[in-house]
């Protein structure tokens, strides 16, 4: 294999109850990349489409996760990468993942797969903490794996895989304002109240086992966030009237996308979450306020390949 | 049905993550309980063994659950109740929570089951409020219940049942000193920092997600408490050594059963869970310290039914 092409999805972290531990992979939302093996050895970024980005391989989210990962696998090759964006850097869905999570699989791929595919998450770390200052793995890993990940522990790393129920459907809107994840992180207190991190574990449990049993109301009870959405939703103008309109019309629970501005829902059935979508749609309709809006099954696989040569 | 005599169970809450929300059922440690329709209206409590406690229904624990369930359930007629403790007050393994349980349950059985079995956990909240001042649950779900327990949410209540792997033991030593739940209660701090909440909450997930999955490895990585057992554990004489030979003689993990002073480690394994027993066991008899061990299969079923009439 000289060439591959791929698609790289979008991902929601977080999940209300779940800041910085749980996160899950979209399915038609993502940028794809090409990648071809070259007599030059490291790692170039020779195209970007549909943003304006950095080209430099230290410079690129993409490039630092590929550089990280030669350092672990010595080449005498190189590798190019052409990076299609259609995720909008700064949306909270998980953009800069979408380009460190590509690069490490599709060379990886090239490479005749020396490594798990968990193992590449390490990796993509690096080109988040290229993005942000911070090397998280809510969004590359659930890119990477597919499903929901819980990143159960950062050290060592520890991340577990659990599949969707089968008609889970996200939906996320995107308003059009500019949100700094350093504006997002800084509303964050340093300290907690013991009665809001117990209410907090106690829906993290309840969103894992309502994942692992099926059980959808279970699911939508335990999405709620004691902690980080009061502190945020107020840099989201209209944060609590998308929130309520979702539910209302019938959506499992809903939330902070990431670190903000989109605001997911989790929806059963294709036809909710479209309801969903056509409601949260009005607040911003109303508001004059310019989004994007996605609705998406939650794609159990991660990363896929659409061709080789 | 006249009469009842039941089985009801020790119980570990806490389980290091979750501090609060998760407790779990033991098998072969318990107190019995016979119970009697009577053609007087109330509740009275005839007969304590093994323990000095209290006479007086509305100073009972079993009393005070009995009749917090007979305020929802009017009756014609009474019951008498007889106590057999063998869980000793104070010890850290549900001692009250046994009899708050047993009460609330054979009443029921008596009553021809007027109430679900989840239901009666309201009921015996009230006996955990008059023992320790808060009506918590997570002693008195896993009882009435069986295996794992997650309380979700005390407001609403919302309990999760999670079924024990089916090689899990425990193991727990109970060393005979007195800790007050007062004293262990005031040495938490109210307020914790976001950064241990988060790998809390990331533990709590794992333990969930290692129950489902039977990943006997990942329940005992997540048998890990950031907060609760670095301020508590100082409490008890030789808890670390108890700890660390627990581990080192092939427990998943360990921690502070309740809030002590008796000490758990769960186990995949009966000889394992002995083992463990025996290496416990012997850092008290260094001390000289007298104990009570105790080697349980997890309880899938809570409070079981010995006989009726």
């Amino acid at each position: 294999m000289k060439e591959i092409k791929i698609f790289s999805p979008a991902t929601i972290a977080n999940l209300s109850c779940g800041f910085d531990v749980l996160g899950l992979c979209l399915d038609n939302i993502g940028d794809e990349m090409i990648i071809r093996k070259s007599d030059e050895k490291g790692i170039r970024i020779t195209k970007i489409f549909g943003a304006d980005l950095p080209l430099e391989a230290e410079k690129n989210v993409a490039g630092v996760a590929a550089l990280a990962m030669l350092n672990h696998w010595q080449t005498d090759f190189g590798f190019d990468i052409e990076i299609y964006k259609n995720i909008k850097a700064g949306s909270g869905i998980g953009s800069s993942a979408a380009s460190s999570a590509g690069a490490v699989f599709g060379i990886n791929e090239l490479l005749g797969r020396p490594f798990e595919t968990k193992d590449l998450v390490q990796f993509a770390m690096q080109g988040e903490k290229l993005a942000s200052g911070s090397a998280h793995a809510d969004n590359v890993a659930p890119a990477l794996l597919g499903g929901f990940t819980l990143i159960r522990s950062y050290d060592p790393l520890d991340i577990i895989k659990i599949n969707s129920p089968s008609e889970l459907y996200a939906t996320v809107i995107h308003p059009q304002i500019e949100l700094k994840t350093s504006d997002a992180r800084s509303v964050l207190k340093q300290n907690i109240t013991l009665k809001s991190a117990i209410v907090q574990w106690g829906n993290v449990g309840g969103l894992i086992a309502g994942l692992y049993t099926n059980d959808y109301d279970l699911i939508g009870r335990s999405l709620h966030d004691e902690i980080v959405e009061p502190l945020r939703s107020v840099l989201i103008p209209g944060f609590d009237q998308v929130k309520n309109t979702a539910i209302h019309n019938g959506a499992l629970g809903a939330g902070i996308s990431g670190s903000g501005p989109s605001i997911f829902a989790l929806s059963r059935g294709k036809e909710t979450a479209e309801n969903v979508a056509l409601a949260m749609s009005k607040v911003f309709d109303e508001m004059k306020l310019p989004y994007e809006i996605h609705v998406s099954q939650i794609n159990s696989n991660g990363v896929k390949i659409i061709s080789h040569d």
